[in-house]
């Protein structure tokens, strides 16, 4: 049974043909050559590495939740009309089959003449090893994200020879920035640059390196010579790089006199501080390190009359790059695996320093993996939610509907495997398998039906609308919608109690429990799902309620936040930031940190899970201040999709003046914002200002509206310079 | 989010002590350390490879369905109670995270030592580039087959500290016969032994080697100097290897020099002749070859009074030899891929020659890959069943529950990937991305629903009650039982035509078509669907009727004689056999040919598929003769799973004599029978003897009992040996 497919080369495009009547393979000579492969798989290849990369005391540590793994054989395709005859290169990471215009092309060449005239061009690529990709480059066809690509072509011949093609799975190749042959997808690194030591003192055994600020990168020795062993002890904290038995990471190094004269680490490690010791056969002149980073530009920025808060504010986006990397991690020291609730806040506060999609696209890719769907994300029933609402933001905030056209399948098989775990009453309530996780409280209950999982579950239903209608999955689209706002009355009917007017966290068999959380009830703020009282009784009776179960983690703190921001709270937000992250400073952090409890002193501040050096001191979730200064006090949002509508509602929350940027996909917009004024530089797309003023403002451009007792209202017109006079109240 | 997992390591136990309470982890001293991989991960991985390995002209030639890969990341665990301290090997494919107890040791020991008492030894390994497996070596524990695996072991941690783990799919591991720490699955090769050439002769631009037979392996050039160009032609036949231009494989080679005196080629082709052409530059002394092959031993056997039909089961032996290899393939020069069909022949006639079980589950496992299901195997609709069918067999034969144990679930999968795919009336009817094969037959009618598919899904029914009864999944075992019966009863009420007594072919649109021919017809007698008087009408106006649609290939062919075999034919069957396959032989055949018509002369006998040397010489369902001569002339065939009943019911197709062996899973049956006496030696189990006899037979052992008139039976006890005389018809 063999030679249908011999046969197939020669007969390939009668199979094809139909394909390419439809619009897909566009002709493709107005882009640059890039590497291609199967979209997802270079996300799913590289964060299966770099997770297994975390170590603890040398062994290594892999995730708990499944692995997916790339296709190993694929088939690219593309169409194109050649003007004049064509000579293109081929690169190619695995052996392939190039067929032109259905016939299989002997050999592996690296290069071929294609002639005038409109031809179909296939590689079939196999590579276990890493992923199959391939870079092609001509005059007129290059390989770039117009290229088309399928895991099973299908292509079989009839008994009367002629080839026959269908149910042939088709999607648009994936890419990064790999924009040169040599530069391979399965040789992918960061970027790096050399960083010189702060200082060093000697210790008990050997001396202690200071690189003056939490980092990220390859130890290097310099004037390397002798035979001998040589240890490395890494420490966030002094203490942790002294302490040789306990410290979270080290490395054993052997020489045998034949090494080169510097030597770098293959391991990169988080670390300030690093204590070197070794055996007296073994001497260097000195340690320096090499700097380990994502290259991204800081779009967004913050200035204010508040010092404390300028420097919260410049830690915030240091600690956000160093956990910025692969994918958004959580702590850089320690975990290195990609947490989708952890993410998720990542996912906002990139939309107001970096704006890269690039890096929300590959985690959203990461975390969600591919067929089947046997578990929750990171086996968590809330973090499978979190990746839908990330979905959600991130259509809103970069209007790119691509990503959810090329991955529209795998949002819906993964809300069919959420959907088909709910119980008889339509609540999701976790079966075998299942962790709830919400948040890190003692004696916070998670069993039966939980109020804030029904919550995220509705808001992941609007994002399976939304990104339905964008797929052109009508019948779909209505569906998600129908659930969506029957889960939405459900959820107020089952847990709002309309007595006390707040929202209940549990119900157990049947049976509401008289608990009261922050959770649902902050996100229902944000989330825009109360009426105005419903928010004025959440904020009095919950929110500002110290009878109510206290959040702990920075985690929930961002929400907590977040939600007193949307209430109106800014100046007592600012209070708790210069409290909370400003007590951090006083305490030395160079990043900000997992965990932060005002009441420990010294060496307290260290611990955490029962370890002394447990805790990260360099943590995404630590960052928060980006996101909110951005959304909250320079008061910039998207009202619709990548901000064709936005709003500015500033809010100085007692500071003199502020000044910023807000990256958007249309460019920065600028302002500065005193009690007196506003200077504003727009973007295209149109915006509207919310100006909160004791008296009528004055405008250099359009017409201030009054829309409330001291509210009023700009409508601000793309790429304009506003200078608006204001009496802030 | 972060610590669950860190705090897990030494929690880990409280997760996992309900899953010992199980019997699962039985303690594993008693059998020896082998390597260990999640299940059917290796067989996918060997595949993938072995199959992108075809060739056309230096081309590489992948497949045209999906490819499956191995699990990145999986989970090794057992239970041992040591009786004192053991000092264990570990040796492992991949980087590995160490628990014992529940604990993690730090970095990643070759060796340890587990204190006396009962403790859990788990180990998390992580391979992208090839698959995780392990060698673990102790006194008291070793890896085998009771260990299990997962690929997802959701180990997390409750806010109490608690580790809580729940859904996590653990399996038995799997393993073949890697039985030291150096042999390891990534560096898999089949055996080799050195062959000389047989012969060799100039030829206008070179030399023609001549190893006598068809072989398949890697040339090796002795005595090599110079520097330059050398190629290597290689064919099935002189005259394929004398046509450069045209050979189907071949070779370039260039030497700069610098190389050793003896060239060994990196790649195995298949061939009897290489014809080697060089530049003056580079000379050498001679030509030989490393044969390579699978070590299997021969327990089947034949011999006769007829000489002929004894070369012809020797061949037909060294066909089938040439294509079990990494799997049963079908053709050794060209194809190389693993198609479902094909090996299902080879299934059965291992059964009579290697009886190699772990060839059937490898070939099983390779074309069933894993989830999700997206098209039929080898997106055949047919070859789907064939998959089924062959697991009805690989039960039947080997009595083997372990397989159907472990991978049920995949079984079930697939059908129910089939059985969503029936139209309205229940029918298979091929939708978008069917293929349906059945056979290659100019006009034969494929569209619509046709009788051979149903009724091949019928039998594939039976194979998923029966296995669902092995899986202790009573529900499933009823459902496909009824779904069995319902299909069978409407495949004759819609099929068989009642007036002229056989069965139709095709129904298009509710229309049936007035179309018999032989392939339902064939199935339904070895199947067993059809009553004795059923039978004898198939007989007559089907398989003895020019006037149905003839077959050709001797793929199809097979069925159409066992089923001759069956109505009681082997006279007629074996004139058959002395005509095709002596034919062969006539024509110098050394293997046996994917096709063979008497009328061609000459080098029209090599082509095929519109290429002059198209044809396979060697090609596995040319090996038939094996499957014939063991089940219908020696006649053996279990009746009850592993041969625990069987019976023989000897035919000498008028042959004076013949002896043989027939394999089991106890051991060999060894008979020689003449016209006069039957010399039977038994197995464990109970047999059934049936000899046609024109007088009473005596036997020296239990007691002849008639049945009909000519016709005899004896009840064959264990391990004995049987004289009997008898009167053949």
């Amino acid at each position: 049974m063999c030679h249908k497919v011999s046969i197939s080369v020669f007969k390939i495009y009668f199979g094809i043909l139909f394909l390419f009547s439809t619009s897909l393979f566009a002709q493709t000579n107005s882009k640059e050559a890039t590497w291609i492969w199967y979209p997802g798989d270079f996300e799913i290849w590289l964060s299966n590495k770099m997770q297994v990369r975390r170590t603890e005391r040398e062994a290594v540590f892999p995730p708990l939740w499944k692995y997916y793994s790339p296709y190993a054989l694929v088939t690219f395709q593309t169409e194109v009309d050649f003007p004049e005859a064509d000579d293109i290169k081929i690169v190619s990471e695995g052996p392939f089959q190039l067929l032109v215009d259905g016939k299989q092309i002997y050999g592996q060449p690296k290069s071929i003449t294609i002639p005038k005239g409109k031809h179909k061009i296939s590689l079939k690529v196999y590579n276990q090893e890493v992923l199959p990709a391939i870079f092609i480059d001509g005059k007129y066809i290059k390989s770039n994200e117009d290229w088309m690509v399928t895991n099973e072509d299908k292509l079989w011949i009839d008994e009367a020879g002629k080839a026959q093609q269908s149910g042939t799975p088709w999607v648009f190749v994936g890419s990064w920035n790999f924009n040169t042959p040599n530069n391979k997808p399965s040789e992918f690194k960061l970027e790096t640059e050399p960083w010189a030591a702060k200082g060093a003192e000697k210790t008990e055994n050997g001396e202690l390196i200071d690189f003056g600020k939490e980092t990220f990168g390859y130890i290097k020795i310099h004037g390397l010579k002798g035979k001998g062993k040589l240890a490395l002890y890494y420490g966030e904290s002094k203490e942790e790089a002294l302490d040789t038995a306990k410290c979270e990471t080290l490395d054993h190094l052997y020489f045998d006199g034949n090494q080169s004269k510097t030597y770098t680490h293959n391991g990169s490690k988080a670390f300030r501080y690093v204590q070197v010791q070794k055996e007296a056969s073994v001497q260097y002149d000195s340690i320096s390190m090499l700097y380990e980073y994502l290259p991204l530009e800081y779009r967004g920025a913050f200035k204010s009359s508040d010092k404390l808060l300028n420097e919260i504010w410049d830690v915030s986006a240091y600690t956000m790059h160093l956990t910025t990397r692969e994918f958004f991690i959580d702590g850089i020291k320690r975990d290195r695996w990609v947490w989708s609730g952890d993410a998720y806040q990542s996912y906002l506060m990139n939309y107001y320093l970096f704006f890269d999609s690039a890096s929300v696209e590959r985690t959203l890719l990461a975390l969600r993996g591919k067929e089947p769907v046997t578990a929750h994300v990171n086996t968590i029933m809330d973090y499978s939610l979190y990746w839908f609402v990330g979905i959600y933001d991130y259509y809103l905030y970069t209007g790119d509907t691509k990503f959810i056209e090329t991955f529209y399948p795998r949002m819906k098989t993964l809300m069919e495997y959420c959907l088909g775990r709910r119980n008889k009453n339509g609540f999701l309530e976790p079966l075998e398998g299942d962790w709830v996780f919400i948040d890190w409280a003692d004696g916070l209950p998670k069993t039966g039906e939980v109020s804030f999982e029904q919550m995220l579950l509705a808001r992941s239903l609007e994002a399976m609308a939304i990104s339905a209608k964008i797929a052109d999955e009508t019948a779909d689209e209505k569906q998600y919608q129908k659930l969506a706002q029957d889960l939405k009355e459900q959820l107020f009917e089952v847990f709002w109690d309309q007595d006390k007017n707040v929202m209940k966290h549990q119900r157990i068999d049947g049976e509401m429990q008289d608990i009261v959380t922050r959770y649902a009830n902050m996100f229902g703020i944000f989330f825009n799902y109360f009426d105005e009282e419903q928010k004025q009784s959440v904020k009095n009776k919950v929110l500002l309620n110290d009878d109510i179960l206290e959040i702990t983690t920075p985690y929930m703190r961002f929400y907590e936040l977040e939600a007193l921001c949307a209430l109106g709270e800014q100046e007592f937000v600012l209070d708790e930031i210069r409290d909370y992250w400003g007590g951090m400073l006083k305490e030395g952090a160079t990043s900000f940190w997992e965990k932060y409890d005002p009441k420990q002193t010294g060496e307290e501040h260290l611990t955490m899970y029962g370890r002394p050096y447990g805790k990260s001191l360099c943590h995404a979730w630590g960052a928060s201040p980006i996101y909110l200064f951005g959304k909250y006090y320079l008061g910039v949002q998207p009202i619709t999709a990548g901000y064709e509508t936005y709003t500015i509602e500033p809010n100085l929350g007692g500071l003199k003046w502020m000044e910023g940027k807000v990256p958007t996909p249309k460019g920065n917009i600028e302002l500065y914002i005193s009690s007196k004024e506003m200077n504003i530089k727009t973007i295209s797309g149109e915006g509207t200002l919310i100006i909160h003023s004791k008296s009528r403002p004055k405008t250099n451009l359009g017409a201030i509206m009054q829309v409330d007792k001291n509210k009023y209202q700009l409508v601000l017109e793309a790429n304009k310079e506003y200078q608006i006079q204001y009496k802030a109240l």
